[in-house]
């Protein structure tokens, strides 16, 4: 023998995790729902490799602080960079680009993968996650948006989020972009302001129209005594940021007309508030704006490539968080219009919308709510191995099989040990039902069958068993022929059970 | 307006690939067909992150001579190297590793996923590619390898590979490293010579026993005129391992008799023979030794953490290459026993079993096979937008929503061209059928309905179409009330014809 090998810690890199088997069955299901929802609006998959040349999916992270700026990079062989993709647009854009000619235009696409973001993580955040997209490349207008709009709100429906605890929240960034314009902010030089100021105004739901004004001035102080520096706004500035904010989608008319009021002056900002009026119209049009789509000036939208309307999923239910309190659940998802990203390849216009669903995040939002159920998958029937010798390994293996023709998930216990701990690892992993079969009763040609689920109700029933007993045996013994036929009978009365509970 | 920025080149890093709407719709079938069976079996869903710490996953690629061993690898923000995945076992070994205590043992999963080899790309050979691998961990006996290798045959019949057209071929490393033992390039020392030697038995397929005798003495000049070094065996020890890989599975019997000849003297390769002949008794037993899985000395497998039997699953189908040419399309997994990869971790013996299926490859198979079908996918109902003022937008969305509520795919048309464009876009996507509304019918309340399928199957008969005229008009006008009827009505026809044809 060698020597005994210098033993290795096995870990995850921090920010990175194992998916558990009902985890991963309930995302393939929700998975499964959002693409109907995308198949019936007319889009079609597509799919874009994991890697690509850094410069290809561009810088557009929002606070970004680190060195590497949020992605994960290395070099290749030539000595060009490559990274992880840190979403699902930017490749999006590259491979529309790179394929033009070919693709009809619109080109509707959807495509669901894992991102990466080299970022410190935290509770719910993650340095891998999975993102669920839908794109319309080549609509200049407005109808696309509204139309991502809606598709959002049935995405929700359609993964069981009831009418009434979700919102998508509608704005545009040419409004933002005209308020900062009217306010003196435009130009190149106030590009770092002006992202403090999109910063604050994105924490209005956070800290309030008061915490936004102190972010908007000389800075805040919050609660843990951190200190945030502000804009350095004066307060007749302050003051049209404000305005701007103040509308709630609950008014859309009134939202319209402080928007206007904010942007006043800005050719841009003006075009923006019609472009809502526009949008408002359609979605009011086609019956969205009984709650599940509202105009909301103070959405921001990090990613830094949007040109026109954003709009953001949120989840109004309260559910408790990673530290048991009970919070709005917030973003599940968003987008908004990039006319620009595929058009950095081009050097023509190539106007462009879309939205994408955080998956991993949603899912933990229904997993809170409790609208994840994977109750439906039954476990392996356990044929037990009583004899090792290889002539039993092949009488046992041939039980297994018959049982799988029939449809039937089975197993034969592998791992080699006794019968106690066959029947542990059966109950371990809540199979349905065990087939033992030893020298006694391979002798009369028979079977043992047990109904382990019953088994278990049994025991914990042990005061008053005598009825249970009756109506339906813990175990069976029957002729090795009748083996898949009265498994069936047993796995047929415990789906009863389940259906009649 | 800023000056136009410099264009950018879109494109992708060689050896990477964006992925066909028939592609991904078969993609998801096939994995949906194999998970069924993994299912069946008793397997359960896991899932580990595509990014690990390098020195958890471990350095077992073959034939690696380039400077970073095949794997994409980068520095964390604390130095510590992480890599991407080259395979789905080894996070897999690190994660029963880590969950060992609260795993059910033998612990059975399944996943899938993408995976990369930093690798020099070519023709069907990609640096990110899909696995679906199934193993079971905790488990000594042979029996499971006889399992793994029956799952194998079983998934090739559920993705539509016909009984015949491929093999399952079973060996054990013990059976190789026992000969290599037997003619003395036992120990450290003749780790390099050991390799030669399996690689040169890895090629019998490609050169014939001829070409591995001279791989195993001086070497080889091929047909182009390179020259490969050969292991340098004298005559008697090439003798012995062509003794060994002279034996085929069609005669059991025999290739184990050959076998013994070819380990004799060496325990670890007797020990080897024995478990053979155990999974060999086994097969037979389930019925699978009717050619579907087969005894085979030549298997190699070039992964280095196999430690016992291993198997490939290779078909037989001859196809056309990607020159055209027809060839034997190979293997298309494969997997084997590696006892010390969960070890590693734990300092304890952790025996384990899998095999990986290449997805992309079994699919990039079936494709030539003519076994992909994805013509059952129904492309989108188109409405055509006429007039562009935001109420006919709203009522065009409205004919959208309603087709969508009746199950039937359908998109707005939002591309900002004329009807001949719009009609063009329909018949590039491949549209059934597409919905008008001018002025004109608006005023009637009417649309005009046009069945695509049959008007482009009109144009093209167009020498004698009173038949088709008279049997399905190409375009009805119909009240809007009855728009979805009608729609319905002409998918349904063109489902018949598609089923009688």
């Amino acid at each position: 023998m060698a020597e005994r090998p210098e033993k290795m810690k096995a870990r995850l890199p921090r920010g990175f995790v194992d998916r558990s088997p009902d985890d991963i069955r309930a995302v393939d299901r929700m998975v499964g729902k959002i693409r109907e929802v995308y198949e019936l609006y007319g889009f079609e998959p597509a799919d874009q490799p994991l890697i690509e040349y850094t410069d290809a999916l561009g810088k557009f992270l929002p606070d970004q602080d680190r060195p590497n700026e949020g992605v994960f990079s290395f070099q290749d062989d030539d000595e060009q960079w490559l990274s992880l993709r840190y979403d699902l647009t930017a490749p999006m854009a590259r491979f529309v680009a790179e394929n033009f000619e070919k693709l009809p235009k619109p080109f509707r696409s959807y495509r669901s993968g894992w991102v990466f973001r080299n970022e410190k993580p935290g509770p719910g955040r993650f340095r891998q996650f999975m993102q669920f997209d839908a794109d319309t490349v080549g609509t200049p207008g407005v109808a696309a948006d509204a139309e991502m709009a809606m598709m959002m709100a049935d995405v929700m429906e359609a993964v069981g989020i009831a009418r009434g605890d979700y919102v998508i929240r509608v704005n545009n960034r040419k409004v933002l972009d005209g308020v900062l314009e009217a306010i003196g902010l435009g130009g190149d030089d106030n590009a770092g302001r002006r992202l403090t100021v999109l910063r604050a105004v994105d924490k209005l739901d956070k800290v309030g129209p008061e915490g936004v004004r102190d972010l908007l001035g000389k800075g805040r102080l919050d609660e843990s005594g951190d200190f945030t520096k502000g804009a350095g706004l004066d307060a007749a500035q302050a003051d049209r940021v404000l305005l701007l904010t103040s509308s709630t989608g609950d008014d859309l008319a009134g939202a319209l007309a402080a928007m206007r009021g904010a942007v006043a002056g800005s050719a841009r900002g003006e075009e923006g508030v019609q472009e809502l009026a526009d949008i408002g119209a359609m979605v009011a049009a086609a019956g969205y704006d009984d709650g599940r789509i509202k105009i909301d000036p103070s959405v921001v939208r990090g990613l830094e490539y949007y040109t026109g309307p954003v709009y953001e999923a949120e989840l109004l239910a309260e559910i408790p968080n990673d530290e048991g309190k009970i919070v709005r659940f917030g973003s599940v998802g968003g987008g908004g219009r990039y006319d620009g990203l595929v058009s950095r390849f081009r050097g023509e216009p190539v106007p462009a919308t879309g939205f994408s669903i955080g998956v991993s995040r949603l899912m933990t939002a229904l997993k809170n709510l409790g609208k994840l159920d994977t109750s439906d998958v039954i476990q392996p029937v356990v044929v037990l191995v009583m004899d090792k010798d290889t002539e039993s390994l092949g009488r046992y293996q041939k039980m297994v099989s018959d049982l799988r023709r029939a449809g039937i998930r089975a197993e034969m216990y592998l791992g080699g040990a006794g019968m106690k701990a066959q029947l542990k690892y059966a109950d371990r992993r809540g199979c349905p039902v065990a087939v033992i079969q030893g020298g006694d009763e391979r002798e009369k040609g028979e079977v043992q069958i047990k109904d382990l689920i019953e088994g278990a109700r049994m025991s914990a029933e042990i005061s008053d068993n005598a009825e249970w007993r009756a109506a339906r045996p813990a175990q069976v013994t029957v002729p090795e022929t009748d083996l898949v036929a009265e498994v069936k009978k047993i796995l047929d009365a415990q789906a009863a059970d389940r259906a009649g509970q």
